[in-house]
């Protein structure tokens, strides 16, 4: 057996059975193994960002890591940015990257770089495997270093002479133990204490704790003692809607932060970290919690928040009901124009349920929430790195590890086009993606900000070309079709509201532009 | 005045006047003060992988730097690849990368990442500006360090804070001195001997000597001693056509290598490095020339080459004349199919004088190279880090550095589609680029390694289909209309004359798809 082939078996042992590939001719020899190893989802990508955005929206949905395979100090290069989004949303991902062979490293060949000093700036987890034999043992290794509460991204490094000998691979050992860091009942006890204190509090939940099962135990604390409850502004995934409790998004900005906590004594956060600011402003300190209210952790990023909860309420007697629940309801479909307002209420009354929404559609985007709060059962992405291109990517990371889910990729059309080529494998594999490009022509944010650093809204030609996305204007009708995607362009409530039905009826990858 | 303009009248002043820019929030004190500065272009990206590469394009032809202007982790994170290639070119370059500010560095915000070890890992020089007063002098620093010989990527970090802050910049020092490392009497001495001695030699020329003038002294020199003269694999600029002297392609397969050099005593490098393999492979050894071959440094990439070549032609009494010069020669057009032949013929028969080629035509354009030969003079820039996603955005560089030139980008259907958001900034600024897409379906560079790592043909599914890009046809005259290009797609050798040859008389943006 070549090392190649047990590679893929000891991951495939390790529950690690989807790729997301752009290989090149140092892993061809990984290549030519898919074919040995049964049960191999092997997915492949035209550019290898929508590899690792794609490995990060799997590992987001599953809880599991699917490998992003990339060639050698250019393909890690081209993957980084959304390995830094993966890294942000703590997602369990492997990067299996190619390298020269162990004897040819110490030539300066064309494609050689600092592979490890790279890997290392977004991965927790880094190692070259240099001996075919120990193969399996490091394939192992990185399962578990990237499974490893609350996720990581682990980096195994494989040299091409590596991967092409031929090994006699040992039995492998059981799997590593995923120990997360365990809670301490004095902890649970102390922030029961100020729970119970009569002071008033807030929850900040995020990480592991703003899906389903934690959101309802955090709700039933918070409305036994009457305290708030929010999400971290950039969720990994939030479950939401109608029938779970109400949780409001944590502000983005310092301002709203401070008004939204004037009364709040303490901040309790359960699995995630005290909120700073995502862009620092001129004057406006980096912390969005006020200097009157104390920070407390529940749970670190690293603990298992669902059972610190559990603990907790535990520890409060905490009724089993009384949680507020959110109701359905979704807005009445709207007509006319298309603006921020009209196309969220397209969306909230058309959601479907279960559906996985992933998020990248900026300032086109900030009433979407509001209206799809009501919505059937769903989930949604966030963008947790700033590094745009993920949107598309994530939603075909999860539309892989959740075939039977609609999954709608929500773009504006700046952000889209960081990573363009993934419409070809949403073709290419058929998923069941929609995605929507909000048009406006902009970068919409950045044109915000330059009015606010300039303290005006009437550019000068140079800043004001710069921002503009109007020439020429982006057919996105013509991309998706020249990537093999079915679209449409709608400039009306009532068009809109028809293509995205019609795309939410029929399963199948689809584009919507929306002109703004 | 605010740090962001006094950054960039330190940078006009150091000659730079280019920018690439995908910009974000932290760097909009620059975009803002775009317009206060007199006399610079500013050329918006959709991706920063197309910013960094373009500023290559542009430095390669200048040899002056370009900026390219990125946006934290993420946004040095997608321009890394290109960045590669460029440190591989030695092309000099300028990455301006927006941070945070000062005192919101110490928070783990979602954009932070270890920008300064990212920007080592392609840069030859980083600095971070803590200072608004010191920006003119961390710009001429920067500015200095990317022009130093032969050319570097210079990374400069700017925390926000650094660029909003009003600041009273001192006057400029004179600009720093960019010596190259000096070629010693006695080194040119010992080589003349070599050369003098009877025994047979090649010159290899790489970097600056490949260039017209050194080109021909080179040439000189090998004609009055029989010698062969060979340029690198993988150039940065390769002055070639019709009066240049002729100069052979250094080749790329280790058994090629040994067979060319088999009678060669000594090997000469002048501006280059001891030729190793693109990638190993098993049972090949690393190094392309031969145990029997000895190999000699006339000039180190730092040097030179062309003072070095002139000292050693002086030393040698070179006569002015002898060199061997290619014959303005074009192929006819060919009829009928179009394959790696033919597509071929049709570019030497029609590309233009003083035309830029920019090559990552990979398997498709393994031909490309002789059948344009005899062509007139012409530049041709190579994938010199093996980076893919190069081709359009060097060619883009290129034609803001040379408006008065022809760019001709040739691109491989897989290799396009890294950087295809690259047509966007071509419309845009209306540049004379033809952009020939070479589509065989295929990552066929890889089906090729494929059967040789498995000796046989005959694919198994799953890495025939990774390999494959045929499902669904990517339809490259839909991309371009949807970014703004005029495109037509051609599939006989007749069509592809007619389009190529079109192209080539009319200014401004075309792509042309080659279905093969």
């Amino acid at each position: 057996m070549k090392g190649a082939e047990s590679l893929l078996r000891a991951l495939a042992h390790a529950g690690v059975d989807t790729y997301f590939a752009n290989p090149g001719t140092s892993e061809i020899d990984i290549v030519a193994a898919f074919d040995h190893v049964a049960g191999l989802r092997v997915v492949p990508t035209l550019f290898e960002g929508v590899a690792t955005g794609a490995a990060d929206g799997y590992g987001r949905m599953l809880h599991k890591p699917a490998v992003a395979l990339l060639h050698l100090a250019p393909g890690l290069a081209h993957g980084l940015g959304n390995l830094h989004n993966a890294r942000r949303a703590h997602t369990p991902v492997i990067a299996i990257v190619g390298e020269h062979p162990r004897d040819h490293r110490q030539y300066d060949s064309p494609l050689g770089g600092d592979l490890r000093g790279m890997a290392e700036i977004v991965s927790s987890w880094v190692a070259t495997c240099e001996d075919p034999e120990r193969l399996p043992e490091y394939a192992q290794m990185a399962a578990a270093a990237a499974r490893k509460p609350p996720g990581h991204v682990a980096s195994l490094i494989v040299p091409t002479d590596v991967s092409w000998s031929e090994c006699d691979p040992a039995g492998l050992a059981a799997d590593l133990p995923l120990d997360s860091e365990p809670i301490r009942d004095d902890d649970i006890q102390s922030i029961a204490e100020i729970v119970a204190s009569g002071d008033t509090f807030a929850f900040l939940l995020g990480g592991s704790a703003t899906l389903a099962d934690p959101l309802r135990t955090a709700a039933r604390v918070a409305a036994q003692f009457g305290a708030s409850l929010y999400h971290d502004t950039l969720c990994t995934r939030l479950t939401r809607g109608a029938g779970l409790p109400r949780v409001k998004r944590f502000p983005f900005y310092v301002d709203d932060a401070y008004a939204e906590l004037k009364e709040t004594k303490h901040l309790i956060l359960v699995g995630t970290v005290d909120p700073v600011l995502f862009l620092a402003q001129p004057e406006k300190p980096s912390r969005l919690v006020p200097e009157g209210c104390e920070v407390h952790t529940l749970a670190k990023v690293d603990q298992d928040a669902s059972a610190a909860l559990q603990s907790l309420a535990a520890a409060l007697s905490t009724p089993e009901t009384g949680a507020e629940l959110v109701e359905l309801s979704r807005p009445e479909l709207p007509t006319g124009n298309l603006d921020a307002n009209t196309l969220a209420q397209v969306l909230g009354a058309l959601l479907p349920e279960n559906a996985i929404v992933s998020d990248e559609s900026i300032t086109s985007g900030f009433m979407l929430m509001e209206a799809t709060e009501g919505c059937p059962q769903h989930d949604w992405l966030f963008l947790t790195g700033g590094c745009l291109g993920q949107g598309v990517p994530v939603g075909i990371g999860a539309a892989i590890a959740c075939p039977d889910r609609k999954v709608v990729c929500l773009e504006g059309d700046g952000s889209s086009m960081y990573t363009i080529q993934s419409l070809w494998t949403a073709a290419r594999e058929q998923l069941d993606v929609t995605i929507v490009v909000f048009a406006n022509r902009a970068y919409a944010i950045l044109q915000f900000e330059l009015a606010r650093a300039t303290g005006s809204a009437d550019f000068e030609p140079t800043a004001r070309d710069l921002l503009d996305l109007s020439n020429p204007t982006i057919d996105f009708v013509a991309l998706a079709k020249g990537l093999g995607i079915e679209a449409s362009r709608v400039a009306t409530s009532e068009d809109f509201a028809r293509a995205f039905g019609d795309a939410m009826e029929q399963p199948g990858p689809k584009l919507i532009e929306v002109a703004l």
